[in-house]
């Protein structure tokens, strides 16, 4: 029985596991996590709308019913191409098919000391700290007596203008001008200060021009800070500095977050090192038309791994329609090959993209039919909610959406881990402790 | 504007503050928490049935329309009687009237060292912490090619057969034969060994032995192992030592849960040192009749770390309704005294308690009649909904069991934090990081 194993349980790797369900092959799926994370819906464990709970979905009961293949938890270091074997940090697994779908993490342009003082969104780990120190700085500020270290405790820096970046400051500002604003006695949250920071000339620079200006006003509307062409050039404790043209600017803040920048799983380097593949410049592995890698027809690398630059000339981007479509594209060369089928050229059929800004607004272009405002908001929620892999889920955060929008409510801001509010300078050294864990 | 500070937001902090909704005063809640934790059903969360957020509401939004309350998060570290002042780590606050809630912890009687490797079952982290370990057990038996290691990582010894135990024992009898039935491919969860370690002569020793009875047969219905007068002498990594009479015997596991021992919170010292009060055996303060300390008329102690002897000629036990009766009752006090009425004496209305075993299966006793089997799973069930502080909770916790109960399904199954599946040998290292990191 042909044996085919995928690193990786995210959507490009479960969707080939899925895919293969009625093929005659033996299916392993190995992850270093035992659930399914829909990344989309992370920011709003971020911001305190939804539990992880609600977004992950465990491995092992979404493939339970599926005979032809198990899951395994473990840590995959490296590839070994002529035994043809995976090679755990405890053991090795034997493949005939091998499909790398490991993802990408965040990428800090080689300003790695900025990770502890702003932390990325990427993992559910990433989104409960997030929470916590946007909850924390709240604290702060309502125990803080000066009103200027209350202002810098109420300031939040948000790197990065793309969708991860537009969709936190929206959140936050949701959170500041309706959820919390009962809820302090000393401060007033609605004083809260949201800087969005991007370096291009406008946020959600892969849509059209007009999309992102109606997002910028969207966000200005919900009072987020817009500022566009400036870059961040130092990140420090308690302050950010930006840079616009030659103008720099010092902004005291003790709460950054990283949407900018995203680099490939360290597992594309392996698979570079093992069969000679190339690396495009953030880490991805530069993959023929039909997913393979050049020399070795029977490894696939997909998703956000993988550089395809057939299609469009640049490479696709790193979304979950891309992984998925990709999933399933080489399930189906796995099967014709071994009909004895020659490999067909993979192509993505783009359904179109959307980005939420906050409760009844979002952009959303699908082919040449751009929407925003509430329709884009209606199309989001329904696209988003249809996706989530198992019904259960879907059951819970649909139950959620609705509290939340008829009372602004969010039920999940729970502080969690050994924290306490901070006084001005601690919050580094905190930073630096978890770092120090993480290790 | 008398000013009342209540250190605590557990149920007694909670009610308290609820209950002086009305009254003349400005109340100051202090938690080192943002949020109320509805512990009855920690063992939900513990067992992957519920996600943190689900029985957990933060204290800001509990409070939000109460403009004579506020909330504040810090952590208390003693009391100045003299100057009226409760003394955090980083600030002080003045009181007229102070109200002492900050409940309970694990007692490992001694033994501290265990902690690490028998975690307890109070917060919301020990309840990810179990879940993880509960969960990597399984992931790795199923990775263990030797059928004697695998054994032992099936072995779950849960110590403590009161209420926790019971409820934990039931939780994870049934994700092993139910919900992860069809979840691996190398073993059968069914094969799991789940023993129920208690000293006395029967499970449950708060209730009549009728009702101890019936708990023990459905937990050996479920698969459960139960073992009445043993006593744990020793826990080691790897392996519980037990005693039964004279003879010992060792079990070899990976995964031991404290239900055992409880101890009250420390501030029951520092509340002892300021105003002369005396402890009880297992830290809790001796109230007088109207709950406040001896000498003191404007301190009061409630909920798990008061000792109120007045009406049984023992103390009244650590649950929830005792809590938030003596919260209401000291409201009523300090309202009272504003209008220079004296104090009346504390009196608990005992409306009955009921502990769950499984689906369908709980035991209840309320007043002369008691109850078994389904109705008092009902029962439980209709209770636990009922007291869940905050609607939106109640909604989607009652969404989720109508699920689980569908479907047995466990939505909430995650590991999180750093992990990985452990080879025999590695948890007692993890373990001890892990306390390290903790202190």
């Amino acid at each position: 029985m042909e044996r085919v194993v995928i690193v990786g349980g995210g959507f490009g790797g479960l969707y080939a596991a899925q895919a293969l369900a009625r093929a005659p092959v033996e299916v392993t799926l190995v992850d270093r996590r035992n659930f399914h994370l829909f990344q989309p819906l992370l920011y709003q464990v971020a911001t305190g709308g939804l539990s992880p709970g609600d977004i992950a979905s465990p491995l092992r009961a979404v493939l339970k019913r599926q005979a032809n293949a198990r899951v395994l938890l473990g840590e995959v270091d490296d590839f070994d191409v002529t035994r043809r074997e995976v090679v755990l940090r405890d053991g090795r697994i034997p493949y005939d098919s091998l499909i790398v779908a490991s993802g990408a993490s965040h990428h800090y342009f080689g300003n790695e000391a900025w990770e502890p003082l702003a932390p990325g969104l990427k993992t559910i780990e990433d989104a409960t700290e997030i929470r916590a120190r946007v909850l924390l700085a709240f604290e702060s500020a309502e125990r803080e007596p000066d009103p200027a270290r209350r202002n810098v405790w109420l300031t939040f820096v948000l790197v990065g203008g793309g969708p991860t970046g537009v969709e936190l400051a929206g959140a936050l500002a949701e959170i500041a001008t309706e959820t919390m604003r009962r809820d302090f006695r000393t401060i007033d949250p609605r004083e809260a200060r949201i800087l969005l920071v991007e370096g291009t000339d406008r946020v959600l620079p892969t849509y059209s021009p007009a999309l992102s200006a109606k997002a910028a006003r969207a966000l200005e509307r919900l009072g987020v800070d817009v500022r566009t062409k400036t870059l961040v050039t130092a990140i420090e404790p308690g302050v950010v500095t930006v840079r616009v043209g030659e103008t720099r600017e010092r902004i005291p803040t003790h709460t950054v977050m990283w949407a900018a920048g995203v680099a490939a799983s360290p597992l594309g380097r392996a698979v570079a090192r093992a069969t000679g593949a190339a690396l495009d410049q953030v880490g991805r592995v530069v993959v023929q038309p039909d997913l393979s890698v050049p020399g070795h027809a029977e490894i696939f690398v997909i998703g956000d791994l993988a550089s395809f630059t057939h299609q469009t000339g640049t490479p696709l981007p790193g979304v979950a329609p891309v992984a998925m479509q990709q999933g399933r594209h080489v399930a189906k060369t796995i099967t014709r090959r071994l009909r004895g089928e020659q490999p067909e050229p993979f192509r993505y059929f783009d359904r179109g993209s959307m980005a939420v800004i906050g409760r009844g607004a979002a952009v959303a272009a699908i082919g040449p039919v751009e929407l925003s405002g509430y329709l884009a908001w209606l199309a989001w929620l329904f696209v988003h909610i249809m996706y989530l892999v198992e019904f259960e889920n879907r059951l819970l955060v649909l139950t959620q959406w609705a509290w939340t929008y008829l009372t602004w409510h969010r039920g999940a801001r729970l502080i969690t881990g050994d924290r306490a509010p901070c006084v001005d300078g601690e919050r580094a050294a905190q930073s630096e402790g978890r770092a120090a864990r993480g290790a």
